[in-house]
């Protein structure tokens, strides 16, 4: 692309206006524009395709200390997502190469060359995955999904493993691996369609439909997990923890991802009042952040790219097109509306 | 003792009367007395001298799972101790011997030879430390607190641990344990008194007053652990779990040893409302039950014994005298009143 048709772009962004209180609004964001600049010596303009939606954004709209710091008020908001190099003065990069990184919800993102690792900037390949299966099973919620089952939980043959947020990024990634090392999986999902897909398609043993009546947990629990629970890999937190803790096995892991449903709280997190689980059954629960193993996220793709291939690995993803739609779409993911994993589509390829 | 002499001796009991709701009242207990029976061939007749009074029995008080069963209705109270052999039909064990046992809240005990493993019976010996030593440091908190804290703390030289119950017997091992390993060492526990000796007795390098105010804990622990806190030994549960998960270190753990604070709940539990610092901190909560390591007690009885004999571990017992005390002597327990490790002298030896 020549330099002036790149100075004629518009980058369309969406900032953080202000700091919600629970479920962010349309206040809480500003839309700006910019006009697009041309990389620096060593630098790369990309354009971006999609985006990743994950319930951690709405930890990151929060002030206060964190895995990572919360953005700034007036800030482009954080987002991963995939893309495409226009202009390369770089010559590990060429234009047309697809990339990874920490696009920001926007439509352009200039990486000078000293910004490259801060940015997570890295080519992907289609041959291993789409584009969308790069935000997903491929991408960050994979890896989750991946190092947090496998390294925390250590899943043994046999082992009965239970996910919450089944249908989810991480959750789709979690059981599926749990499927191929061998266990007896069981989701926790929000409906009857996820929970069909979680099994007919991803094979599941079995999935709980939570909206399905008040102790459906506990009762899909005690029906579906008759040998105990020795994994649970949890996103949701709440009574969902509450419910497993109270049937997990001696020496169960739990692992920690996220709290789904403690996130837009106005209150106080809801603790798990069954702690005490982790006493009587000498079990762990223990938190995860994926970043500590990106020095293995290579590793953990090749063998997922694997599983995509030869079949063993399905992914879903919920597409929504256009970055304006962006602060509604966010909110799909906290009212459980979305099917798969959620990716804001922000240009055609 | 020929066999007449001990046909003639009378054995006073505790027993589980009914399921308490709250603090255990005298209504929930009854005294009973019964015959001593001689033992049979291959088994010993134990005198108790001293019994082990711990915040784990309110809740062998309760219904329901747990790690052992429930203590029965009308069954003598379940209780670990020290006492001396009086009758022995079998050549592993002379009169005059001191063993530890579970005794039960009883002043005489037969067991059978096929009942010696179940009782935990064993001989101790003086020489690595005294009776109510072997109650306490020697005994089941010593080697909670030593295995809970070197095999699921796994502390490491110069690293920050906090301790809460810190004058109680577990606490009291912990500490000491953690500095002899290098650590740096700050007690939680209720009052000046506690907090002095186990700071100039002990060696702890801080102690906090939980009672001294109502964000005590809060700023105490900012004030002591100016490098954060890598390992949480808890006793205790409820807000000073709370406020120590909000200080947590990178890669922390917490071992659950117990939650007194929570024992005499007639509502739920509290549960932890900062257990999400677990994956923001990528740290660790697991449970500990003393009896896992029964194969290794004599290890740890080993080092702990050589440490009592150099001066480098002191331990102090809070000993009440007579059974008949045990409603109100066990309550001591549940209102901090006791100061170091709580006995029940049953007889003098």
């Amino acid at each position: 692309m020549p330099a002036n048709a790149v100075t004629s772009l518009t980058n369309h962004q969406i900032r953080l206006a202000s700091r919600p209180v629970g479920l962010p609004t349309r206040a809480n964001w500003s839309a700006t524009t910019e006009p697009v600049t041309e990389p620096s010596e060593g630098g790369v303009l990309l354009k971006t395709l999609a985006l990743s939606l994950d319930p951690a954004m709405r930890g990151w709209m929060n002030e206060g200390k964190s895995y990572i710091p919360p953005v700034g008020i007036g800030e482009v908001m954080r987002a991963g997502g995939v893309g495409k190099v226009i202009a390369s003065k770089n010559p590990k990069f060429a234009v047309g190469d697809y990339v990874s990184a920490g696009f920001g919800v926007q439509e352009y993102l200039t990486v000078a060359e000293a910004d490259m690792k801060r940015s997570g900037l890295g080519k992907i390949d289609l041959r291993a995955g789409s584009l969308t299966q790069w935000l997903n099973v491929l991408g960050m919620p994979g890896m989750t999904g991946y190092f947090g089952l496998m390294d925390v939980g250590q899943p043994k043959a046999g082992e009965t493993v239970v996910v919450s947020g089944a249908a989810g990024a991480v959750g789709q990634t979690v059981g599926q691996i749990a499927k191929i090392k061998g266990c007896r999986v069981v989701g926790i999902a929000g409906g009857a369609a996820k929970c069909e897909w979680v099994v007919k398609e991803l094979g599941f043993d079995a999935c709980i439909d939570y909206k399905s009546g008040p102790s459906a947990v506990k009762e899909g629990l005690k029906a579906h997990c008759l040998k105990g629970v020795d994994i649970f890999f949890d996103n949701v937190g709440g009574e969902i923890l509450d419910s497993v803790l109270a049937r997990i096995n001696r020496s169960a892991r739990i692992i920690i991802c996220g709290a789904i449903s403690q996130y837009n709280n106005t209150t106080a997190v809801q603790g798990p009042k069954n702690y005490l689980s982790l006493l009587v059954n000498r079990a762990r629960m223990e938190g995860i952040v994926v970043f500590d193993y990106a020095d293995r996220y290579h590793l953990a793709v090749a063998e997922m790219a694997g599983y995509l291939k030869d079949g063993r690995m399905k992914s879903k993803e919920d597409i929504v097109v256009g970055i304006d739609t962006f602060p509604e779409t966010l909110l799909k993911l906290f009212n459980g509306e979305n099917f798969g994993k959620l990716v804001l589509q922000v240009a055609v390829d």
